[in-house]
């Protein structure tokens, strides 16, 4: 099952996608659950929204997209974590790489993505999103999956002239980080370690692997961070982006307004975004 | 002038801290303003409180401190922002080391800070923390005290074998940070760049400096974050430790259970923490 968070007559909704367009959860449950994050805070998510899989509700021309998860608690996102990618960036450590987005540098599916003026080095990076379900603490790798609630698509646009090796400031712009279209319920992922993972700049193809070369598997990821922090339901974990980013490259390949960014992973759907500056 | 956010009556609070008392705005202001973040969004913060600094609702020894902001946005810390700390620690960048707390990993003055069971490596900074009242983007260095509410001590607790060069698992376990007592309101603090700041381990000064020393000063600090992030009201900027940390000692001198851990800055305060193992 697809949900997706959105703005419709201005207001924050969260519902089901469908081809024939969108059930509105919001109207259904919004009184006992107001936030997205909050339902999947319900073990039996699936159960509590199923009967109201019927007839859709909104058109989804309607709808502007919202980030999957509009306010997380946490983003952790894993940094150097596909063997390409950490070989482009001669990182040598043995553990994870990690840092942190605030939540309000996301946008939605089909929404402007801000390359800043202040910096010629807007760069792309297509990445599996994993939303926490149920949260925990020290949470075992052989049980890591039962915490996800589902996985989407996201393009950690990094601005790499202020990206150190503390990240902070080249990952922390205002919708700089899109995340969508769609949370696709773990139950139709069963293994999120055997998905294909593009990213297409102005429609050619400049990333491409498979979660399948992750070298911190999703299970792997949530044991190590869980172990200095507690997860909750909403938080969201980006795992890291393939080789072929355009710092990179000779010479090197930045966004620049107008052009478009998409990631597609298998299974899970295609995300678009359109280039502007600020 | 001194607020102070606290537990009372299993109730989260905030009010002023006078040497008679606690004058308990959330009973007075908490259908205006339900937390104090919301408050310190206000310009005239000041005035507004003014008629209700009388005569104490509670006695100190009633409360629980709570961290100074308890849910802020944003935690922004800048690392290695005095010199004898960044030549203790070999850092060479010429631009703020940045990195980010989530609030989770605050606690209160007089609380236990949690040494985690799984390191022997947890380590003290004592620091000035600044607590945004009018918040902004593109903050320019010469206004940067305006945005200014207030300002308070911060214990950044460390554990350092799980600090790397991106700080985030280092930085983030539960009830590291402790952040108090209270919030000094700015008018009273002309200038944040002459406060002794000094740290005391069971009793031992064991850092010693001057915010003169800081490398990037606290309206440069504002000026450099709020070009890549919004800063809103709340947000607080711990703005880096004095060297003397315990890992660059010979031998290394860590925290361990039964400890205290004390942080004192002129004009502000002293923050008081015992150290528990999780």
């Amino acid at each position: 099952m697809k949900l997706v968070s959105y703005e419709y007559n201005h207001q924050s909704c969260y519902g089901i996608y469908t081809q024939g367009g969108i059930i509105d959860l919001t109207r259904h449950l919004g009184h006992q659950y107001p936030t997205l994050k909050l339902l999947l805070s319900q073990p039996d998510f699936l159960a509590i929204i199923a009967p109201y899989h019927t007839t859709p509700d909104i058109d989804v021309h309607e709808i502007k997209y919202l980030p999957v998860i509009p306010d997380p608690t946490k983003i952790i996102c894993a940094g150097m974590n596909y063997a390409a990618k950490k070989s482009e960036f001669n990182e040598v450590n043995a553990i994870p790489v990690l840092f942190i987005r605030f939540a309000d540098t996301q946008t939605g599916h089909l929404t402007d993505v801000i390359k800043p003026s202040i910096s010629d080095e807007f760069d792309y990076e297509g990445e599996l999103a994993v939303i926490i379900g149920q949260g925990g603490r020290y949470i075992p790798q052989d049980k890591a999956l039962e915490h996800i609630a589902g996985y989407s698509c996201y393009m950690d646009g990094s601005i790499r002239d202020w990206q150190h090796a503390w990240y902070t400031a080249g990952k922390n712009w205002p919708k700089t980080g899109a995340f969508g279209p769609c949370l696709v319920t773990a139950d139709d992922i069963p293994d999120p370690g055997q998905l294909t993972i593009q990213t297409y700049l102005n429609g050619n193809q400049v990333q491409y692997d498979t979660t399948a070369n992750l070298i911190y598997t999703v299970p792997a990821l949530i044991a190590y961070i869980s172990q200095f922090t507690t997860l909750s339901s909403g938080d969201v974990i980006i795992t890291g982006s393939p080789g072929g980013v355009g710092k990179k490259r000779t010479p090197p390949l930045f966004m620049k307004s107008g052009d478009t960014i998409e990631v597609e992973i298998s299974g899970i759907g295609r995300l678009c975004n359109r280039v502007i500056q600020d």
